[in-house]
């Protein structure tokens, strides 16, 4: 049984808030919540940790690169923002049909780099993915074991869209104390067979359960999620690396 | 808060099986489980469907195809399981490293058209997808109403793989009384601006959710979601059809 619930009242995330200490107080006051327990994972949108991390830019202050506004133009999008998006950016996937597909420097392939001028406040400021997600995720982790004496999971989330389906998912960009994926490969199913090709994407999973308990509208980004505690490890781990597909095996590129 | 509990004890599904009466004695069985109420959603792993639609081939019967023996050396598969693939497509779209990525008669891109050769009972016969999955999610939907008086949302799932993430989510193959996706364009966010371009793919969250609260080894097909009320119809709807990318606006064909 997984139970996910938003916890409420984290207000608004400034520059070098305490998300942890933000956190421990919200799930005092969320009906349907306790104080954390082993086995608990806390998901986390990332635009909480990308404000926290100051990852914003002020529009007036970029300057784009002709090859910026020759995308914008193609695209119909601000210069500005293509220049930001091309700055967290290696490479540009896909641009058509009013779309920037690029991979980012931590190798996710994904929309506009997941630069994002919607729930930030201030017109002209985008807000960016943090850095080093697996990272944030690690000293969030720390910080709620040291305030709380536990270490859940954490799930650093962003919404992406997909090739083939429409709508946006939420997935996991950065992961501390998570397996991302669980592997039952040379596993046995029910009758005993052997199971050849099934690796489950554990960490999207748990981004999208936990995006489903909210509102797009509210001021929810921290939900937590009992119930996955095989999941959980004692270990920070491998992070989101075992979610990102090599280059190599890509085959729409 | 949402809420997933996978079904205990439903067994083993056979042709022809009444899967609406077995889930409502599952669901009287099941710690954490209650009657059905207004609001809730049932998600089921398309298996269970298949099964009871008798949806399988033996591969003895089978004569591959010469395009299919060619794919089958190629990527190193069974000529008869390709064959079965190409069987239920309209399309190959990639084949290459092993893997076989098509359009199905549904319009879904997905590996192996979803053909699968676990959790089948056999060893020489695969099972298939639905052929017509939102029909099959109404039939379900219809009979839990005429047992129970209560009519939930109904997903039916497969496991995909993603273009750039290793690792499967479920997502939705066929839908009846839910909201497939969730449109917030035009809405506001949380500071009163604008949201651009936010359309939340509602049904596949919900299946990856009910994955989450179940193992690949158990015999779960079925999990109730409670809590997502907010998105169940009274009306069948449009079924999976708002999940699926229009073909001129793939950009990774």
């Amino acid at each position: 049984v997984i139970t996910a619930v938003p916890l409420d009242g984290l207000g608004e995330i400034t520059p070098g808030a305490d998300l942890g200490g933000l956190t421990v107080d919200a799930l005092a006051r969320t009906a349907g919540a306790t104080a954390l327990v082993e086995g608990d994972v806390l998901v986390v949108a990332h635009k909480a940790i990308s404000k926290m991390e100051g990852r914003t830019r002020r529009l007036a202050e970029v300057s784009p690169s002709p090859r910026a506004a020759e995308l914008a133009t193609e695209l119909e999008k601000d210069p500005r923002v293509v220049q930001v998006v091309l700055d967290e950016s290696v490479e540009v996937v896909r641009a058509a049909h009013g779309v920037l597909i690029v991979e980012t420097r931590h190798g996710f392939v994904c929309a506009n780099a997941g630069v994002d001028a919607s729930n930030v406040g201030g017109e002209d400021v985008v807000l960016m993915l943090p850095l080093d997600p697996d990272g944030s995720a690690r000293a969030l982790r720390a910080r709620l074991r040291e305030l709380t004496g536990v270490a859940p999971g954490v799930v650093i989330t962003d919404s992406f869209g997909r090739a083939w389906r429409t709508g946006q998912c939420d997935v996991a960009i950065g992961v501390a104390g998570v397996a991302g994926v669980e592997d039952w490969r040379g596993g046995r199913d029910s009758y005993g067979r052997e199971l050849h090709a099934t690796v489950i994407a554990v960490a999207d999973q748990l981004a999208a359960a936990a995006d489903l308990a909210r509102r797009k509208d509210s001021q929810q980004p921290v939900t937590l999620i009992r119930g996955a505690e095989r999941h959980v490890t004692p270990a920070d781990g491998l992070g989101v690396t075992p979610l990102i597909r090599a280059r190599e095996q890509d085959l729409f590129r």
